[in-house]
């Protein structure tokens, strides 16, 4: 056994197909994002404009949340100190929780370190307590679902992307009997499409299912208190499960799920992601508090983000780029080939000091790499002009289509 | 299909286990710990001492530690926006990498969310990576290193607790010319006994095997710089991967690995719970990189930890209090009962403003229930004295045994 050979080979599949990754290395500057530092391969940091960040509506600079992150750093320190139950429990946890449940008008909320770890905890623990459950789900849910799908070890049956009839198919199907969950996004987030939540409700209560639905892209960002598509669309209530996360919108870190206060308790009490890991920090969990209470009563920066992504879109499309069809505040311009991709987002960073990382498989199914850009209340009109000529002079650089 | 009744009997068996768990609402005092507040059950928080703390240096109050976390917070803001392949890569996650690396004397290092994390998708992909790896696990192995070892999928021998002979067997007993892993930790948490790391390194290299070891319970409190056991024993070089947290003696919060560049390389490329999340906040990863690289040159936390867990012991001891063999810092009294642990850890709180939290299953096995107690270099000889004496009265009080 030659442990060495093994994991060069693994190395290498990934150079042969263009999609080793090699990370960027800058810092934001709070207070004027979407500007930023970058260190990778220059004499001393080089100033860019970031187009890819998922602190969407800038709330990791807000004056609140630095200032409620200062004041718990300096009132209860950097860490926890523990987990929930052994003496990470702080009340900024509760508190969150509660604001949490309230802005998505359930009972009971639970946090976790990640949006990750909130999806293949719960997913991977319900249906353990769910004897036989079958889990029907999108087949372009996120890594994050996929991996608490996988870890329940429990029958999966997937459908093809919001497509209803088929979901309605597979729940035809299946026995009537067995416990079912259905798992979805409201947002895609590298396509930016929205999920009919309603008719998806309207089978799982037709085959008697639980549902889930990731709101990770739409927190903060949809509804009147940014509640989500599913306060957008007045459906929270007939979804089981609400699952967000801490680190877009909200601009800090950690996830979360939302759900009647008795299945929260069963996560709380069964999942090993949630019950054996150190808690949050409360700095982080004070951040998000504030972030969360301003984004309830304030509408300015959604409104600001969504006005940015139409007027990004309307300039790709003017300028004939391959900007694909997204619904919401996600732009994602095709390109296709991995390699490809990477060359203009090199070109981007080099030249025209614009950051904007290339989205390869496994990311997105191989065929469709593109550069995806989230445009939000930081970026000025000034920026997306720049920004569209300079794709422009790429793609026609790089001899890539124009539409006519 | 009742989901309401399933999941109300899931709750009822933890009731009647005695094992349903409440949590304790707190927020430590910065500047004076273990000095805390809590909440529960009063009108207005209520002063207490917290002794079950895993900050067990007390790094989360430590000034260079606050002050570059509040310094990174007006940097660059709260959080990374982004995985660290989009957009969430920042200066302060590439130094740390470096610095942990450097701490354990290996080429490479690679931050995750969690401690958790970090061991879940280390494990569950390295193994991925090599197919027929079988795992050679201790029985005593952490939450998430079983996490990570179910869901690789790959074939699992549990040898008992730091057992060599029994290891032996079963290495001895595997095909010769599969790839292998003996996955364990230095220390062990809820017991404070230390695994032989040479002789688990002799082992693994008679039988061509990987070595994993969680140095979570002792990164930054063994070792001349805090490298842990491994550094401590002159050990680290021998160690394919060293897993460790930055939320315990670091007092922060997230988690890591350090291993040859390669292998750090191969799990950075093909670990969903690394790639598909966001980054750590940077906030977070100023404060870490503070605490390291006061602990690699300051030895008076971990020489004031190591006097205040002995004088703990000797005192318990002296009283006759059931204290549990460790020859580490942790400080475990056998109660042997889930409802008995629990009422003691309810009087300690309500009558003598003593925080220290019962121990339960799935935790530790049934039957050993326990307290468990973490003393550092903040917990004055007083205080101590009196938590014995609190112990004593309730110990007589309850009718338990005392030794003579
Ligand atoms: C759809 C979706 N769900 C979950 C996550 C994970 O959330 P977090 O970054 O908080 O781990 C992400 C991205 O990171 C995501 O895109
Ligand atoms: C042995 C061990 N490994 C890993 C972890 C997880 O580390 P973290 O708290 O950073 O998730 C813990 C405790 O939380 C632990 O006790």
């Amino acid at each position: 056994m030659d442990y060495n050979k093994v994991f060069d080979q693994a190395i290498d599949r990934l150079h042969a197909e263009g999609r080793y990754r090699v990370f960027i290395d800058i810092l934001r500057n709070k207070g004027s994002f979407p500007n930023a530092r970058c260190f990778a391969h220059h004499n001393g940091p080089k100033p860019v404009t970031v187009w890819c960040s998922n602190d969407y509506l800038a709330m990791g600079q807000h004056p609140d949340v630095i200032a409620a992150m200062e004041e718990a750093l300096h009132d209860v320190g950097a860490g926890s100190g523990g987990t929930r139950n052994i003496g990470g429990n702080t009340h900024y946890h509760i508190q969150l929780e509660k604001e949490l449940a309230d802005l998505h008008g359930k009972s009971g909320s639970l946090l976790f370190t990640s949006g990750y770890v909130s999806n293949e905890a719960t997913l991977s623990t319900l249906t353990k307590i769910l004897p036989g459950c079958i889990i029907f789900s999108d087949e372009l849910n996120h890594a994050s679902m996929i991996a608490g799908i996988k870890n329940s070890g429990c029958e999966k049956r997937v459908f093809r992307h919001n497509d209803l009839e088929h979901l309605e198919e597979l729940l035809a199907e299946s026995d009537p009997d067995l416990p079912k969950l259905i798992a979805f996004e409201s947002i895609y987030s590298m396509d930016g499409d929205v999920a009919p939540l309603h008719a998806i409700c309207d089978l799982a209560d037709k085959y008697n299912a639980l549902t889930y639905c990731d709101e990770v892209h739409a927190v903060g960002m949809y509804g009147d208190h940014g509640g989500g598509i599913s306060e957008r669309d007045g459906a929270a209530d007939r979804i089981t499960i609400i699952e967000g996360t801490l680190a877009k919108a909200v601009g800090v870190m950690g996830g979360y799920i939302t759900a009647d206060q008795k299945i929260v308790d069963v996560i709380r009490s069964y999942a090993p992601g949630f019950i054996f890991t150190t808690s949050l920090s409360p700095v982080l969990v004070a951040g998000a508090l504030a972030s969360i209470r301003h984004l309830k009563q304030s509408c300015e920066e959604r409104d600001g983000q969504q006005a940015a992504a139409q007027k990004l879109k309307d300039l790709f499309a003017d300028a004939g780029l391959p900007v694909m069809d997204s619904t919401t505040h996600i732009v994602p311009l095709q390109v296709g080939d991995p390699v490809k991709a990477k060359k203009i987002s090199d070109i981007l960073l080099a030249e025209y000091g614009v950051y904007v990382q290339p989205i390869n498989y496994p990311t997105v199914p191989r065929g469709t790499e593109r550069l995806r850009f989230t445009p939000g209340p930081v970026h000025t009109e000034e920026m997306m002009v720049d920004l569209t000529k300079a794709l422009v002079e790429i793609w026609s650089r790089m001899e890539l289509r124009l539409a006519a």
